[in-house]
């Protein structure tokens, strides 16, 4: 059991980001009362039945009436939705932070609304996975994981402190940024991946030479890798191509030319184009690797090895 | 200890596949006598000291001779080479066969120097890891993985069964398939999905505006996923891109005409149009999971789960 760090905490949203915030702070009693909120009754129910909070409501303006810190955890599209009904109960000292993926558009949506006294300091956890919904939760998400900051330059150091040590709490490593930076950043570490996965995945299945069985039977040899990405919330994702469209349309200008260059070595048998390309990315793959941002297994880790 | 299937088996090439092959082959029992073959000395002297074989030669010509099953494991750019190296001391009533990745260049280089009476059998074991050389492989590695014939017309239908049995025996489940569609099969489900993730990962290398240390450092939201395949052997791939160029630049055309109808989407904010594709794209990895091609845990397992 950790110390209690807020006595009460709102949790504006419960799908996998949300869930496993309650679930840690349930399990580490790092607060008095977690009142949590959703607009789905149905998804409220099921949070209910996991026991994940003290309180319940499908009002986020209840919930997070005399709350100390309110997390919104919702897709990034609904953020203003979400400032425009939590101001008005928001007490003065409150802190709200939340997880969105982009960081300049959740700004824009929800500084505005925040009233005189009140702490907004966007956040962004970089974890998930590709399951969604309360259920898919679990504690121990955000461990090892950076959380990043992205504060406005009159934001109180203290708060930024006290939520700082909230996610330490949860085993986040935190850090700082500029939005804008954060917005590139994200873009050519998660938003494109996950763009390419979904459109390759399209391209496969929308063959008429190779059927979509012939597809799903032989997906180990490369496919399946790009399964996991473009099985993730269908809604997240269209909210973070929409708001983080300039940074997205940069990167994706950038990976297109880049594969036009590939495509023309291939066309003319450029032999050693490739070899330096192919041989250039393994080297990024062994400094993650020896950063402790993936596992050292071969094939992650799917066969057992047997030797 | 299986039964022996062969007297004498020769492994022209002792990378990943062909020292996994090995490593089965000598835990099994199937054959009397092991010889392995490479042109690298070094190597060669690695595969000894791993024990792989019964005997070892930098002469592929050798390691043919008296051979009742001749596997070739090499890049296939190098399959024309190692035929006519092999085909004099092939004896009648040898099988050859092959693991490339690609089968109508393979057929191309080999078939022609194949003397009568020796049944050349074209095979792809569709298995694999981003290791490569003799240490990377491992018994096991063909365990419930598919493995591709690709007969010609005449082939001998015993030959084929003797070595489908062989396959069986690694744990492979063997299929057939006209060499022209397994080039298209593959491009989609392998080669393409290797190329989207070496280009990807070459294009986060080459940014200014962000450094390649924040690409690494906050490489778990996506990005890493795409770095395993992109840490595959450079030579092996170069080769595969060579040679099965039109089925590759027909697939790679299709997913580049299809990124441009996701990034116009993009552009214009037509949110309808990503939750198509994006619902899409997640029963697919549904489909792979129930058939038992992927495991069914969240972020590939890399999180403890810790409920």
């Amino acid at each position: 059991m950790s110390e209690i760090l807020f006595n009460r905490i709102a949790l504006i949203g419960i799908g996998l980001i949300g869930s496993s915030i309650a679930r840690d702070i349930r399990k580490l009693g790092l607060a008095r009362e977690v009142v949590i909120s959703t607009r789905s009754a149905e998804t409220l129910k099921r949070a209910e039945e996991l026991d994940l909070g003290t309180a319940y409501t499908t009002s986020a303006a209840d919930a997070a009436r005399d709350a100390d810190l309110v997390i919104v955890s919702v897709p990034v599209g609904a953020s203003e939705a979400v400032a425009q009904q939590i101001a008005s109960s928001l007490k003065p000292g409150a802190i709200v932070t939340d997880v969105g993926s982009t960081k300049a558009s959740v700004i824009a949506q929800m500084a505005p609304h925040m009233p005189e006294g009140v702490h907004f300091i966007p956040g962004h956890p970089l974890a998930g996975t590709e399951k969604s919904g309360p259920d898919a939760g679990f504690s121990g998400l955000f461990k090892g994981r950076w959380c990043i900051f992205t504060p406005l330059p009159d934001t109180d150091a203290d708060a930024l402190a006290r939520l700082g040590g909230f996610w330490q709490a949860l085993g986040s490593r935190v850090d700082e940024m500029d939005p804008q930076h954060h917005d590139k950043v994200l873009a050519i570490v998660s938003h494109l991946p996950h763009i390419i996965a979904y459109n390759i995945v399209g391209t496969a299945d929308d063959l008429e030479a190779v059927t979509e069985s012939e597809v799903i039977k032989y997906s180990a040899s490369g496919f399946r890798d790009f399964t996991r990405l473009a099985a993730s919330d269908p809604t997240m994702w269209r909210d973070v191509c929409l708001h983080n469209k300039d940074a997205i349309l940069e990167m994706l200008a950038r990976f297109s030319e880049d594969l036009a260059y590939l495509q023309r070595a291939i066309r003319w048998g450029e032999g050693d184009k490739l070899i330096e390309l192919f041989s250039r990315t393994r080297a990024v793959r062994r400094s993650i690797v020896e950063a402790g941002q993936d596992v050292d297994v071969p094939d992650f880790g799917r066969h057992t090895l047997d030797k």
